[in-house]
């Protein structure tokens, strides 16, 4: 299997400009290849491992697979690198015929909505989600909130050692932690997360939390939202696009969680303590 | 044109539970999407501003465009939001005929590689560059590689405000920041820097710089390299990959640029201080 880390020789530099070589510990990337058939749906970079999870996280994300069952089957090809080893970069998938006949529907639209002059860019990249998270009846104390960046780091064992990682944690409103996802990207963090969640046939995830490592761009949102998933939590900003489709698809957004505060973008009311109820 | 950053009201939340409201700035992300006649070519999320340097920029990494005089022209196409205003979100580009026949060669020649099962992937995303960057006679003194970080953040106009971007700023060997760009997309910030540069007729960057804010992912070594550019400093840490193409290209990475020190991952002669000399 792939390897989640490399150690490479580095030199190390001083402000007086002293060298020594020292040996560091670095995250690994690498191009994952998905391919329905004979044809490539999608090339990557990520983190190895969890390779699976992620594919099948990429095709809820896609919409490709809604249900365990759409996602008939995931392996690895065989692809040989220069010294004729497997590289474990190349996944092979099989989905259900309604599964393989919406995807076929989804690229003819995505094509035409984007080849007419004047057509909104915007609305083709915002994606339906076959789960309504506005509806959730999810409520957490903001001591919960502020507990789980620490909950997710703990759970972390590369970034301790690389700093080169993004982390997605899945929590249940308790506080819980049930998966927790390292990678490169941060939105192949979440890819594996939902993947996971798909497998153990978990989805939609509603009453759930999903806790970020970094910044919430509006692809975490739209993520989390075609997983059912009614709160996003991130460490660092949002920006402006992820604020706008959490409120318009009513799931709670927060940001800088750091601190023992937080920033609520969207849908407040699911963040209060007891006392306050 | 487009706004670089939106203001909206925030409940912020302490650690007790109270909450306040204001308003806080984040950092706008809107979908850019690029064509060629009829073609959509790319549709990314960026933050709007410097949307021409986006642009060339990225065309230069996907090796579309080569010289200035490859870019015949870059506007905006009218399209317009559900209130009839100019969204500014679509760029419409025509390229010299060498370019355009170019990239017909290129969508063929990844079509065919990665369609073909055991065909690698990594050699596959790994593409050629128009320059040599191993033999530039670059050197630097570790103390005006230290200085860079600051540097660019003292030009960032936007992160102060939201938290919420990432910068790229072009160097000369002296440390003079001659561009610097932001966007929430890593990538996008480094396209901006050399779109910028193309559209100055300064490439190849032999002799230069590139600083960016964050992680240094195979792709950014990948940008650098096909702009000429010959060292790529970062504040926080590389990935394998971005380490391992360093080395194979003759870049020069450094990564944990911070705090007066930095680790180098490939080439490290171009960096010692004159009495080293």
């Amino acid at each position: 299997m792939g390897r989640i880390t490399s150690r490479r020789r580095v030199v190390r530099t001083g402000p007086d400009g002293t060298q020594h070589v020292r040996v560091d510990t670095l995250a690994v990337e690498e191009p994952l290849e998905v391919r329905l058939g004979i044809e490539v749906l999608n090339v990557t970079m990520r983190t190895p491992g969890d390779d699976f999870d992620l594919v099948a996280g990429w095709l809820v994300s896609e919409r490709l697979v809604r249900d365990t069952g759409d996602l008939l089957s995931a392996s690895y090809c065989p692809g040989l690198d220069a010294d004729g080893r497997q590289t474990y970069n190349v996944v092979e998938v099989r989905l259900r015929g309604d599964a393989a006949t919406s995807r076929a529907a989804r690229s003819t639209w995505t094509t035409s909505a984007c080849g007419v002059c004047g057509a909104s860019s915007l609305d083709a990249v915002k994606v339906s989600s076959p789960y309504d998270v506005s509806a959730d009846t999810l409520e957490v104390d903001p001591s919960m909130l502020t507990s789980l960046p620490d909950r997710l780091r703990d759970a972390q064992s590369v970034f301790e050692r690389t700093g080169g990682l993004h982390a997605a944690g899945l929590f249940d409103r308790a506080g819980t932690l049930l998966c927790a996802r390292e990678d490169v990207g941060r939105h192949n963090a979440v890819d594996k997360v939902v993947g996971w969640a798909l497998r153990e046939g978990l989805l939609p995830l509603r009453g759930h939390v999903l806790q970020v490592s970094g910044r919430a761009s509006f692809e975490l949102v739209q993520k989390a939202v075609v997983a059912g998933i009614p709160m996003l939590s991130a460490v660092s900003a949002p920006s402006s696009l992820a604020a706008e489709l959490a409120e318009t698809r009513g799931l709670t957004l927060a940001g800088f969680v750091r601190g023992g505060s937080f920033n609520l973008y969207s849908r407040p009311e699911r963040v209060r303590s007891p006392a306050g109820r």
